[in-house]
């Protein structure tokens, strides 16, 4: 095997010593090792300022995060054999975790595939790639899958914006087998169709799953507000649980068909009802109108997307999670969640805390939340922890 | 109803506002309102620099946490009604979370009870008090227990060394009633016996109930070593939820007569071993004889007691969980665990992060936990946020 080689400056490898696996173009040795030498992809063996080698990345010559290590074995490039082992990996996981297999099946760095999720709806695998070097190996990639998992279809919906960065089209296409428009899962107890083709991501949100379960605790008999629903993640499975009504909010269309479909599914349609529209403007219509709901979700899109949305986003995460307080009952239940990595868990909860207080209400955080085990965190790239619920009980 | 006055300082009403309930003894004005002049436990009302009202509290003229605000109304003083409210708030959150009577019933601060704790095991409640301004009403709180559950005892368990700060003794009483040595409880389907009288802290840790749960999802025909495992909360309920083999590790003599003693009370006495060792030489011990386990718990007791302990303590939890990693199966799972308030959580992560990387090992956290809803965490307060778990998955 006939690598390139891309050397690291001087105490470049620290951070890849500590457990990091991204090279930044800056700390790159480029008189020894231009990195225009590099097809967008392209694997290289890796050492450091002292010609150790640390491992194998793949390389983009034309992105500020220049490399992702994805071995360090540097007798193991990234190819079908290579990726079978780490599904495999990943597969032993969630095998050991989900009785039915609806679930993350990887998670990018965090289970040594940097650039590469793929959500798993029984015998349907959705795929998105975000990088040029799992670009490069996508037939490996659909051959990996069938091997270990042997899918009906898979999708690869490479959609996102973020592939703009790595100079790539986005585009939604299905790369092996037949794909339906729809597809169900189950999750905790409750059913659900969910659009993968022409839905938000990969059709469904499981990092949530967990926290989902513990929502289902408080729930029974009482009036729940599902807002930013999607297809009903929360709604239907406080339904499910014995809510005595729930609403959903959304601003789609689109999502609420689903919602009204998946109620039908669970047989829950005659105490699920959905409202269209933006979340801010109708949480103001239910407060005019002096409605009250015992228990609340606010589940938002990311907010911050980037930095520089960094202040407005705190104040949409403020306005928001006051607008529920305001419709809370007098001892009511707030989920606040955030999947924004730029959103701190301390100052989501310093959010609540100065809601609160604004409104003379005393808060008590009941439960924190995070994703769930099939996205597992690398504790050395904070960004792996992106996903903060609390679940508040606000008193008056 | 007339009481003393506190003044505090321009500006040092501020905390206060944000939803704290300490004051400090230098935000107080001591030249109008000198606090000499109060007796331990005295209860006041406290006003800002401009003499505007802010609420009741509590004061020790001599700790530096001179004051606890019990109430923002100054209609209100802490007395047998005012107790009767607030364990009535604190039931009706645990009525709706737990379907059995075994829960912590007060949580101090975050149950606007500071310097109060109960844990109730059915009809017995074990009462730890903090603070003089507690002790000096501890007729009323043994009143108001007996009017909102009315157990057939109360056990004072007032012998924590805290209680030297604010000039109280160390003791143990029977408030009321009658309280057995040991008390039974159940929690996540495992019978436990505990004992109250000569037991750690109330007899029983339930803040780690829901994390105790998630570990049981990992255990099913697992190896499990419960290391620091007081009467076998964890190791006891591995073994009911199907680990093949359950060793506790503890440096007690009385709490591993209780792990027996739990053990046979579940039937799984055939199932759990017991090493009466020091924790640290337990697990070098077992690396010697080369033992594994496929998952692991390290929940000690606090190494970082005070600020002064902090370097020594994030040593020893180092130490230990890289001890713990050491003795893990290929593919083996870590609960790792604090309740050091003087422990971040972060710190406890990169502490694990940096062990894995030393053993070179790949580390993902699974599950991050933290105390259940039973013991409610005032944002306003970080001291109440002190619970940490982590569920991680070692591979090799």
């Amino acid at each position: 095997m006939s690598l390139g080689l891309v050397r690291l400056k001087a105490k470049a490898d620290r951070r890849l010593r500590a457990g990091h696996i991204w090279i930044f173009s800056n700390e790159v040795d480029t008189k020894i090792t231009p990195l225009g030498q590099f097809q967008p992809g392209e694997q290289v063996v890796v050492e450091n300022a002292a010609g150790k080698p640390l491992g194998i990345a793949y390389i983009n010559p034309n992105t500020l995060i220049c490399g992702r290590l994805i071995s360090r074995d540097v007798q193991y490039k990234l190819d079908k054999s290579l990726l079978v082992h780490r599904l495999n990996v990943a597969m032993s996981l969630r095998d050991r975790m989900f009785d039915k297999p609806y679930y993350r099946l990887a998670f990018g760095d965090s289970d040594n595939l940097p650039g590469l999720v793929i959500d798993r709806f029984d015998d349907v695998a959705v795929v998105q790639i975000a990088t040029a070097g799992m670009e490069a190996i996508k037939e490996d990639i659909i051959a990996a899958l069938q091997q270990v998992i042997n899918p009906k279809g898979i999708l690869f919906k490479n959609d996102s914006q973020v592939r703009q960065i790595e100079g790539l089209d986005e585009y939604t296409e299905i790369g092996a087998g037949d794909v339906p428009n729809q597809v169900k899962l189950i999750e905790n107890n409750a059913y659900f169709m969910v659009p993968v083709i022409d839905g938000q991501k990969t059709g469904w949100f499981y990092d949530h799953r967990m926290n989902r379960q513990r929502l289902l605790n408080y729930v029974k008999d009482k009036r729940v507000l599902d807002v930013f629903s999607y297809v009903g993640g929360w709604g239907i499975q406080s339904a499910v649980a014995g809510a005595s009504e729930t609403l959903c909010i959304d601003a789609s269309e689109h999502a609420l068909h689903f919602v009204r479909e998946n109620a039908a599914l669970n047989n829950v349609n005659t105490r699920v009802n959905t409202i269209k529209a933006d979340a801010f403007n109708a949480l103001r219509d239910l407060r005019d109108e002096e409605e009250k709901f015992d228990v609340i979700i606010i589940d938002p899109p990311a907010f911050i997307k980037r930095r520089k949305d960094q202040a407005a986003g705190e104040q949409a995460y403020r306005r928001i999670n006051e607008l529920a307080m305001r419709l809370l009952t007098r001892d009511g239940i707030l989920v606040s969640a955030s999947c924004s990595m730029h959103l701190k868990r301390e100052t989501l909860l310093d959010t609540l805390r100065q809601s609160s207080r604004h409104l003379d209400r005393h808060l008590q955080i009941l439960e924190q939340g995070h994703q769930g085990p099939d996205h597992p965190i690398l504790p050395a790239i904070p960004e792996t922890d992106y996903l903060k619920a609390f679940i508040a009980r606000i008193v008056y």
